[in-house]
């Protein structure tokens, strides 16, 4: 499948595994590269020496290219940047931050750059800073999540009309008919976080991925609007968020109930009664571990079927 | 075009117009129908007497089917649902509330009925009361919304794989290239609100209209989880019920905020102050009043362009 995004990376088919805390390591990253996608390192929840060794082993795993995503408000972000200068990796992902901090730098390294944006005025931001593409994420994504609440239904629509670089499309999606839906909008390909982060490559704690394969409808919710919003899984910490917030809790009690490390907890160490459990949306399409291959498998055949629909409507 | 909700109603074209309250007369559901789509009148703010009229005079300026929202929450609407029978209206979408209550005494009297739902348990639920179709509305969906806050984008995905009757897809859709995204998830049709509701037939009053043109990203937010989650638009009334909610405000608090009669103010009188401004997340994408004809033209020529961009991917 040749899009711009397939063409700007060199890839063979317009997917991005989201570059996820906990989650997104050499493994996944290089077993979604393998398949042909762009598989991300996410180094979230990496220092610089865990990094560099991520993208080394990655390196190691395929011959194809990857990326590293970096989110810009980390205390280590500088120190990540620095690292995939010096280990020269082909793609960088920035995101929850300014884009016209890195990206200058980045490019003059040779390296491609992607911002990941919420809302049109960042997505402009990101063009303007030279960025080779962005993607919208949507209300669905999992994690940190924009301020405006956009779906990815209207947001993608909407910044497809607003930037003239290319559009990954991203949050709430995990079946190539919606792979196909967000590429009528205009998007060049679609990054998937959820459904990696519960493949059988993703370093996620098996108890973590169970419970994402029995939650259902209803059971992520935004949370932290006060602070930064987030997308949480149903759950003990879940329960106590929302009680804080029921009862009108203040910045400062918000913090407090986070605390430090609780998405290590919930998500690498599976500790579902303290833990943090940050997934998606889409949790409640997910109901048993996959490998990518097969994933891979699946969006081809799923796209291939929301193909042959559109093509009988006439 | 041919899809499964055209064969169904007897329409031309698979757009239906929401049954919106304020908004949603003879005259926005005639030349809804006229169009070859399938126009509703709103029965959500009007009496008995005042729906027969309005189905009355939308006989008269259409010779097209044209259909009736009933809310079943609303205490008018046992005589409402006496009212479609008399006067033989054709279709009959009903929401918030049981698909078992009335079904069957409209099929009994040759109604199709379609039920909203915001999840697939009462999507099930429809199904099972023998409704023609249902219409799966997410978050995005200005006015009364789903708890679940289930976006388009995952909700139709997910209603589509779990019922067989015709899905129509709703929130958040605005142009042919969501219109077709929708069906490559599978949705025989969509329901269009906000784009409907500002359009030249619709009854919404000129400074409400004026204030959806002028909103911009996040200006739509859900409110009143704790009690019927409500997508207002942003303005004075909006200020104060964040300002509540934030502070942990009470259900009772938050109904004696509501009070009586705040819609009307808003939408139909054009009080910006005290009123209650009800629409959708698409209200970003729309800036200016369109007659219905030119929405349509519009759907039509987007569609087309989301249909060429897909054929392109090979």
């Amino acid at each position: 499948m040749k899009t711009k995004i397939t063409e700007l990376f060199s890839i063979d088919y317009p997917v991005v595994s989201g570059g996820m805390v906990w989650c997104s390591s050499w493994r996944l990253a290089s077993a979604v590269s393998n398949q042909g996608g762009l598989g991300l390192i996410g180094a979230g929840s990496m220092d610089e020496q865990v990094l560099r060794e991520h993208i080394r082993k990655c390196r190691q795993a395929t011959d194809k290219p990857f990326g590293v995503n970096i989110p810009l408000m980390n205390p280590n972000s500088e120190k990540h940047i620095e690292c995939v200068i010096e280990e020269k990796v082909p793609v960088v992902f920035t995101s929850a931050g300014n884009p016209s901090l890195y990206t200058k730098k980045l490019k003059d390294n040779g390296i491609k750059v992607v911002h990941v944006v919420a809302n049109t005025r960042f997505a402009k931001k990101a063009e303007d800073a030279m960025c080779d593409a962005v993607v919208a994420e949507g209300f669905e994504a999992g994690g940190h999540n924009g301020k405006e609440e956009t779906t990815t239904l209207v947001l993608v629509h909407q910044i497809v009309r607003s930037v003239s670089i290319p559009v990954i499309a991203a949050g709430g999606i995990a079946s190539g008919e919606q792979m196909l839906a967000m590429m009528a909008l205009g998007a060049e390909g679609v990054q998937i976080g959820s459904m990696f982060a519960v493949s059988r490559e993703s370093s996620a704690h098996p108890a973590f991925k169970q419970a994402v394969f029995s939650s259902k409808e209803g059971d992520t919710m935004l949370f932290f609007r006060k602070l930064s919003p987030t997308r949480l899984l149903k759950g003990n910490f879940f329960d106590m968020v929302a009680m804080a917030e029921s009862r009108g809790a203040t910045k400062e009690e918000l913090l407090e109930l986070i605390g430090r490390g609780r998405s290590r907890k919930g998500i690498f160490e599976g500790d579902l009664h303290e833990g943090e459990l940050e997934i998606g949306q889409a949790a409640s399409l997910l109901d048993e571990e996959k490998s990518v291959e097969d994933i891979f498998k699946e969006l081809k055949e799923g796209f291939e079927r929301a193909k042959n629909r559109i093509r009988q409507i006439d």
